[in-house]
């Protein structure tokens, strides 16, 4: 059950709710976001909702009674809307392409890469200074010096930050530098990650595990969404399955479902749901189909010498005809009827 | 490697050809299809193939290493077209949609559904008749008997047949009935009945199984066609993955990597790969966008009386905008550029 | 629901029963094997059993809800016994070794193979005459001829013969040579070839499907058992998945399960389960712990020039410390206490 | 390539080598750990080892060519054993059984755990006081106060203490009230996690991600071991596949292959593994049948009751039978011959 409250509710008539709800039998969590409070109710008894809903501090309440409840759509039936600020908006009918290297390697890299992001129009830009890597011995990424330099150039220029937090005693340090943070798939049940996560006023991108479930995703972004931050989207970037012929197998069902189940934005990620350069292009343009609200996409100069991921990169001469394709499709798909 | 021989070639000049490949240290295979003669080599020594290719009787030679050898892209670079007759053709640019019920039930059932396609345009009408199922106990499917039903009513109207073969035995019987026949993902690898339809001249759709690979999905295409029979078009329906939000995993990947690899057309089956009503064409759309040929779709009037695979099954009312919504993305993607 | 009739009931009887199902709203499925006279009821309403119960002609009735029934465990308590006469049995604390090459190649392999498994006690030989295989040009088996020649020896030397059935039509011409009938991973679920399969009285062993679910495992014993064979093994060999360090994933937790679920024997598959000649002892002597009933396993004089599935076949000379090793683990179980 | 360095090596000799290793184009890894310290080299090149192996404070010198090298076992053959004090080790012929709840509940709870595990010389005791939940209004444990009590109990009864650290900040915590630091499957590729606990001088349990391959796992602990601790199990705990009849399965093979690819102990999680209650005795065996080296089993004076993981507890009076069982099996495998 889901109470949202009245905006600067008096603590006595908060309280009058939980010990209302405690009378009931449900136990409360009190979740305060950047945009309002709420009183989560967790419990199995059958009650009318009303004898809540007419307590003085209510706003509305909401009975959801799947483990994932306020990342809901049965509750919150009005698409979340990521807002970076100047205009750059995800979500509710907003697209945005976020491109960019794998990982940040240079000055030079960045500098080239902004400019041609500038060149075709993009507001995003994703790179890695904090790599996850199986092997200890491979390259791990330029750390917070390589965001610094990241910030500079992209601040420079009206571009906004994708990257990714690997642990809680990293945010504070990026904070000031990073306009969303990514969660990556190998953290995408490291709950103390989301805990602090969800304590940042930054929107968060959490990706799906490697072998998440839908449920389980969901759950995790009610993790960030509980401690506090509702400005969380969700990222396919495919799943491990038994066929060897790609990197991951990029679940298209997911989007349509995840896009029903949840009011949060849904963003593709086609260069690791495929791993394999020329087929970029048409899983992301079928995610768009099927109802994603971004794409991420990893671009690089010259892939070939890329540090990491370079089979799955795009050269900026073929992500300009990406870009023009992600957005004739985007447009087109406002012709279509639904049903 | 292949060598496609000249037409009407002398018996002389083939065994010559076989003498030589024998010398050279490969085994051959002799093909004969409805188009053409091939001998496929099989070894592994390295060797000059102009050897080969000069020899009389040998109208080009192509060495192919993967296993798949027929049914790839590296020998037969143009697509494959499936003719129907009456100008119903899949791939190369043609693409049709297949529409009908999971079950023949009823005369009356075909009936209506054979109207409901003409009054779209349809061209194609599935339905089962021998229904693999996996309780013995189940419905099993109308036989023959609905086969000369279904057949006397499309026939009358204009619309092609797919209807799924389950054993060789009922490949005669069937097949005058018959103008595309289905393998499905059960009997993917039923290599005998493989063979069997490779020896028959009607165009055979087979389903990937239900954890197939890509490789062994073009293995028992290249059983088909080795046998004889070149009119094979291959069906992507799903995976099995550990995520039960959905019936199957759609395998995106899959289509465009199918195209890359074989000349052979891309089926879509979203009714099968996502299993769930509302999600069917998001997920067919997706599967155009990336390559596919032509769409497979379970549509009934009554999908919640359908006797098996309601669930997944469009109302006729729903199919309508469906078949709108296909047209238009087929139509959409010709304005993509490639790169 | 299963009713067992009384042995050569009279038809009137039995048509009373069926009629009497009728009317509470069962449909009835007539089911003959080589040991008894059942009548399968298939519905959902809620009834007292008795009313059924008491009829003339019933020996007895079981409520069973899934859609396994003849093969459930909660049907027939006690275990399925296979005999194969000479006193070699499996299932109810019987146990046998089954061993021999993955491929039938030649008379002098067969006697080879007999003499090793004579010289250990070994009772059945195992050994393909028919090899599915992924590609159409690779060495499928010496059949009929082959099958002859396998029997010729076997039977001088009173072996049972194990060996795979691909088709419906080759049942018959494999009929007199056979002791058990194995039906393949790609076969599991040929529902054809189960019903066919279902009419002889020789015993079956039915392998899990490459990606098969317990319940479909034991739904296509079901179609074996409801056509009128009683006489059936079930076989874990591995499941796909996402893990390519081995060619399968034995699937340990199903031996348990399936003996819970089923009466029916569990024969344990580590050559394909884990597909690596080291760890086919490892895997077999689990299994067996696990509560295997028999083992079958690939061995072969030279496993470097078999035909095939070299790499996962135990040479004769390891082979003897493993049957020492199994030998030693089935007595071993036996001082195991339950709980 | 791994360079163990004889024990108190002088700097500039240290320095003489890495510059070697510059010079033939090896990067040089630096790792020091409770018991010795190497250089990792890292390159592709092919160049005579003795070059380097002749240089003064090389102890001795081995190509590693996987990408796990510390752990590998064709580096160091010889077993690893975790030396636990008051004579309890794991590894090397070493064998213990880990045994207690999922959560740790309550003073009273742990008080009956600890005075069952006494009756039944059980030397090691888990329990979770930091627990991973997919819900964040779940139960996520009694954290450090939970483990201060839990310590209290086990300190004066001479038993040692297995339990999950989630993250970083918690180690120094725990770190006086822990004897093996356990890593869940959820943090598996958690490599800030990882590093920190290679720079700790205490045991570290490593279980596999959720669908972690062998060489993720492989990989994991070389982060563990190259930051600075060697004393490190790996944990199969089951794995994620598309068979929903248990809560993951168990994967028997990994047993055998991690065995033989790495010097560290295995510890089998059958409780987890298969999720079932009744059948964590039998995976249980089959694993240390396969080569286990422990088994980590959970336990709870009335499972039905248990926080979290009530279905797959053992009753401490099913417990008896098991602990009685697992030891027979330990001492029987001992009989087998390997070849």
């Amino acid at each position: 059950m889901i109470i949202k409250l009245k905006k600067n509710i008096d603590e006595v008539l908060k309280n009058n709710i939980i010990e209302k709800l405690d009378n009931i039998g449900y136990k409360s969590n009190d979740v305060t976001t950047q945009y309002a409070d709420y009183i989560i109710g967790v419990g199995s008894k059958e009650f009318d909702i009303r004898e809540v809903g007419v307590l003085n501090g209510v706003e509305d309440i909401h009975r959801v009674t799947s483990s994932a409840k306020l990342v809901s759509r049965k509750w919150k039936t009005k698409e979340t809307i990521i807002d970076l600020g100047d205009d750059i908006k995800i979500g509710g009918g907003h697209f945005q392409i976020m491109a960019g290297p794998c990982s940040i390697e240079s000055e030079k890299q960045i500098e080239t890469t902004v400019r041609h992001l500038l060149d075709n129009n993009i507001k995003i830009m994703r790179g890695g200074v904090y790599k996850p890597r199986s092997s200890p011995y491979a390259f791990r990424g330029l750390g917070i010096d390589g965001l610094k330099l990241f910030y500079k150039y992209c601040n420079a220029n009206g571009i906004k930050i994708i990257t990714e937090v690997m642990m809680t005693d990293q945010i504070e340090d990026m904070y000031e530098y990073v306009d969303i943070f990514q969660v990556g798939a190998r953290n995408s049940q490291n709950f103390n990650l989301l805990d602090a996560l969800g304590k940042v006023n930054k929107p968060v991108m959490l990706k799906r595990a490697l072998s998440g479930t839908i449920d389980e995703l969901l759950a995790s972004a009610e993790y960030i969404f509980s401690n506090g931050n509702e400005d969380i989207m969700l990222c396919e970037r495919g799943i491990r399955t038994y066929e060897k012929a790609y990197r991951n197998t990029f679940d298209i069902n997911s989007v349509p479902l995840l896009k029903k189940k949840s009011h949060l934005p849904v963003v593709i990620d086609a260069s690791h749901g495929v791993g394999i350069r020329e087929f970029v292009e048409p899983v992301s343009l079928a995610g768009i189909i099927a109802g994603g609200d971004a794409v991420i996409t990893e671009v690089h100069e010259i892939p070939q010498i890329a540090f990491s991921d370079g089979a799955q990169t795009l050269s900026h001469k073929e992500a300009e005809i990406y870009y023009e394709n992600v957005r004739k499709t985007v447009r087109f798909r406002k012709d279509l009827k639904r049903f």
